[in-house]
């Protein structure tokens, strides 16, 4: 199915209700911004967001069908289902809507997880998911400040938030998400 | 070399300044008392409790000649220094001190990582490591009392202490740690 960017976001937007579509137009707005600030295609950033959310309100069996039959890692089924949307997303931002991208199909599959070696796609669309303008937790301005300097450091303190979140909850830590934090600490050590 | 407790004590002591021994001393009384009260031989309890820090001040280039000698996990190389002396006192522990028992191996070589399905003498010393007397840092009390009810929710809040510092250190996670808890907390699901 080819869809121009009007059809796309019609399509999109008929997935999920009124208010996760208003996220999505956070999470392109911000995408694009931080796509000219550090170097990326916003068209890619922006066709990425679009797409990032739009198997979030499946079934739970759908998205349990989709890992399985497309042999998506199984490990996800034992963590929060918080997380299947991603991947199961970018299977079908491929399948139904054509995005032959990888890079772009790649930034929808860990824009909740991250994971290690993330391309500044990935890292564009990961932390607009955190800070577009609706979003509102604690830290949540930090991680906007710190996006004016560094795509990394801010990354880190989103990621830095969920794994508080989640040790806040008593549930487990998704081991791409560590790995994802790990490298970019890493990394930064040697390049801002 | 075959030691009584007194001469093992004395000769570990020897390893260590005073403070750190005070230290010992604290894990070996907690790791006892928590061995009778979950149902594991204080003897070991206590065996792996003298031992546990043994390496600890060992210079860095010794104990990182020990972890390629005896072919330790070389990623240890890449995190804090502070996670050597564990494995490392395990090989001494085998090697200097004619330890055989494995199990009492594993409970000084996991007593600062931690790993995913840590065995009771494991998760005795590592608590113990965590609530001796001496220990004095923000939730250590909440440690002490869960404790007394839940080995396992004790140590969770353990292991979640050393996380949260290490967030707020900026500092990288490692990956036996998150194992460890993420593992504990899918056991006590099922059992307390």
């Amino acid at each position: 199915m080819q869809l121009n960017r009007e059809q796309l976001m019609e399509a999109v937007k008929a997935e999920m209700p009124e208010r996760r579509w208003i996220h999505t137009l956070g999470v392109m707005e911000t995408a694009v911004k931080l796509a000219e600030r550090y170097g990326e295609d916003p068209a890619r950033a922006e066709l990425a967001a679009i797409l990032h959310d739009v198997a979030k309100y499946w079934p739970t069996d759908r998205m349990e069908r989709v890992i399985r039959e497309e042999q998506l890692p199984e490990e996800l089924l034992q963590y929060d289902k918080e997380l299947w949307h991603a991947p199961v997303g970018a299977v079908e931002a491929e399948r139904t809507y054509g995005v032959t991208d990888q890079e772009v199909l790649d930034a929808v599959r860990y824009h909740t997880s991250g994971r290690a070696g993330m391309t500044k796609l990935e890292r564009i669309v990961c932390l607009a998911d955190y800070m577009e303008p609706g979003r509102d937790f604690p830290g949540v301005d930090t991680i906007r400040e710190l996006s004016v300097k560094s795509l990394d450091k801010a990354l880190i303190a989103g990621l830095d938030s969920t794994i508080t979140f989640l040790i806040a909850k008593g549930k487990r830590i998704f081991p791409l998400t560590m790995q994802a934090r790990n490298d970019l600490i890493e990394r930064s050590k040697t390049i801002d």
